[in-house]
């Protein structure tokens, strides 16, 4: 049994320092890297992927919509033409950081409000692949557990790695509860252990609503951008371990 | 006897429409195309890819300062650091598209004040060197004829493109003259044609102040941005081959 | 019977020249200046103010999402609080230009989709409105006639002014027709005169499936970015003339 | 005897946050607040205008290069008239904050690189002025203290504030000494003190290299972004009232 940890990182821009990525870092095995839309400079892409080469941890981009004000987080209305070019050109800025350190390029996961967006809107979900297809098709497509889009990518011949999310809960037809409701984010650290291995070895977890809902877990998204979070990531991983649940990236489960 | 022409491209911005494009692209054999910090954007830079492909037109990256309002026109004071990733992060967008279309980037051509600093700034210079070489030290380095950057790329084991300015004055010393000054700009298509000539075939030309500078001439720049200049670049090209000269892309001639 | 003709200008950006500004000013009362966010830079918000200033025509704030790469035509979701101090921000940056010039700001009209995303999200509408109030209850709300957010402006203390488009198709219930659908956009110069006519004389129009659709009609849309927009705008402006409609700025005509 | 203290504030920028802002407002007298330009957005000004109204504080704009990405600490060249209008521009977008809450905009202090940019450029120096100027004669100039574009200034009409900076080692011509350089920026709480209080009480201080550099003080430039230059703020404050100088706000000391 095992599972890919992954973690957004590389989003601090200019002066403005976000994240402790150099902690988080030593929990992962892959690291999705902000492109410079939403977040990052190519500064901090260097650093960051610098970073993951001495973790020996696996880099993706983490393209986003192009409103670092927002931070991403805000959902646009893009053409399916603008969504594939959008996600292309990220990839690539990424990419010329990987192909300097030696790297290969091993995931794509779109951020925020974009990875949202795309579980509802199918044309907004082609652009995106599109992109990612338009680039290589061996790079692995990161979306929202059993979603469409996550098809969709298949029926297009690109790998994709399902994703499930350690703190947040999730609604009775596989999305995340929002946010802006009550119970969206869980804090228990002992709560979210055991959600995150019955995920993984259980193929589900309960809903909101108390019913069963049906995950696929290749990989489980964990925080670092405080001690907190680092803590509650170092705890999934000692527990996922403890469980005979292995910690590999997403290219050895995924193939 | 070979030369090659290159003009810089792709430089509409989103609803903002600049330059012949689609016209000058039939004369000339290498494209500059801007990578999205001073001018293009990822529609505009695939559009452009694809018009160059079209034509069997090699294309390169023209990575600017990250200055949109002043479209890279204006000095900005850039660590080697800075702009070694600057530029990394503006060849891998370009590449992107490429890749997509199936064509090799060719070449990289720093653009307006940068590709200006780069000849008196020796650690700028080493900071754009670095990154195209990061990327990858097959692609050609297009600078200024003659100029310090050019000797420091072949150093670096880099390919090396020496460029001049079809409708530009030099000064003694191989500079262009600023556009300034008086006399910076030549419009007289006879004038220019007959410079381009002597630049290829006689290795030189005359400054503005009547003494003989020595040139290299691999590439040379011509425009297409408007109705006028384009007329200047058809002609350029047919009297080049009247003479003899026989337009190839970049790649053909430096090996 | 009195009516103001508006229309959207300054935006040109950097080097890119978008507009024929000159030309129409001769022909409106009103012009809504860009400011800065969706298009419009402060050396062609300087311009801009000048020239509404030699002939004679009332300024106005055209605020819009912060994004120049769709030029503000891409529906972004915003909050209240974003809302309102989006375009308080961008009402005191015009503001700055005319006060400079000798200028009353006369009016603030939001910009492209974040207009017609007001009239469907009372949250955002009022956002918009408390950022126009914050700044100065004088200042005249332009809104799509009839419209929901210009009732809710009255509400608020704030005057308004009710705008109709003069080439534009409009469904029963007063919205325009989606420029995606066919006859969304009318080109015939007569249609439009008669319409506008209409709209101003008979206080409606009729829509696209044939029925009788009130407006009011304070301010007409026109525009000038190419010769032919121009020459429909010249054309509605005399046959307004012809038929007793006075032009005048909107502050004469609401008070 | 009185002075001012003046602190950078308001540099956040959506999510990113800069700065102990609720702290360092008690112990200030004036706030230099960003503008959206190299730091800021309009939540972030909201807020800080907020904040300095309830802490009593006077708001001045501190406008800077249009480079995000290095926080304006990066020389760009600027032609005068783009300097005069993007000045216009920033200070008009933070006056519509100040009108908001109430308040009367104080002052203008030009950040980072630009504000060392004057000191050497005098066209630019005239553009930035002749901005200030547009807007408002009675808004304060702060600038270097005794550097000519003060002086260009006063001829202008303007009133002006002679800004000493209590951290920073001082050249013998009254030019702050490089941060690259060593020395550049003093540490110690208490030599940090008697410079200040040199410089306002005796004229002067002493420059790095042991001569006397004649100042004059109006206003003193403090910190507020980490615990420790928040305690040395606290620290020069408390020494001054010792001292029986009395800390008052730009507009009580210049008339």
């Amino acid at each position: 049994m095992k599972v890919d940890l992954n973690s957004d990182l590389g989003e601090s821009f200019g002066r403005y320092k976000l994240g402790l990525d150099e902690e988080v870092m030593k929990y992962i095995t892959s690291a999705n890297v902000a492109c410079g839309w939403h977040a990052g400079d190519p500064l901090v892409m260097r650093k960051t992927v610098k970073l993951a080469k001495e973790n020996n941890v696996q880099v993706g981009a983490h393209p986003g919509y192009p409103d670092l004000m927002g931070f991403g987080r805000r959902f646009m209305t893009l053409t399916r033409e603008e969504a594939r070019n959008y996600i292309l050109y990220q990839i690539g800025a990424l990419y010329a950081f990987t192909k300097a350190e030696g790297l290969i390029l091993q995931h794509v996961k779109p951020h925020g409000a974009l990875y949202n967006a795309l579980v509802k809107d199918e044309e907004l979900a082609r652009g995106v692949l599109e992109g990612i297809a338009d680039f290589d098709k061996r790079l692995i497509f990161v979306g929202l557990s059993t979603s469409k889009p996550l098809e969709m990518a298949e029926d297009m011949g690109l790998k994709v790695a399902h994703e499930v999310f350690a703190d947040r809960a999730y609604n009775p037809d596989g999305t995340l509860v929002s946010r802006r409701l009550k119970g969206a984010v869980i804090h228990d650290k002992e709560l979210i252990a055991e959600r995150v291995i019955s995920m993984v070895k259980d193929g589900g977890v309960k809903a909101i609503n108390g019913e069963w809902v049906e995950l696929k877990a290749d990989t489980i998204c964990v925080h670092g951008d405080n001690p907190k979070a680092l803590e509650i990531t170092a705890y999934i991983r000692k527990r996922l371990e403890e469980e005979g649940v292995k910690i590999v990236p997403i290219k050895e489960i995924v193939r």
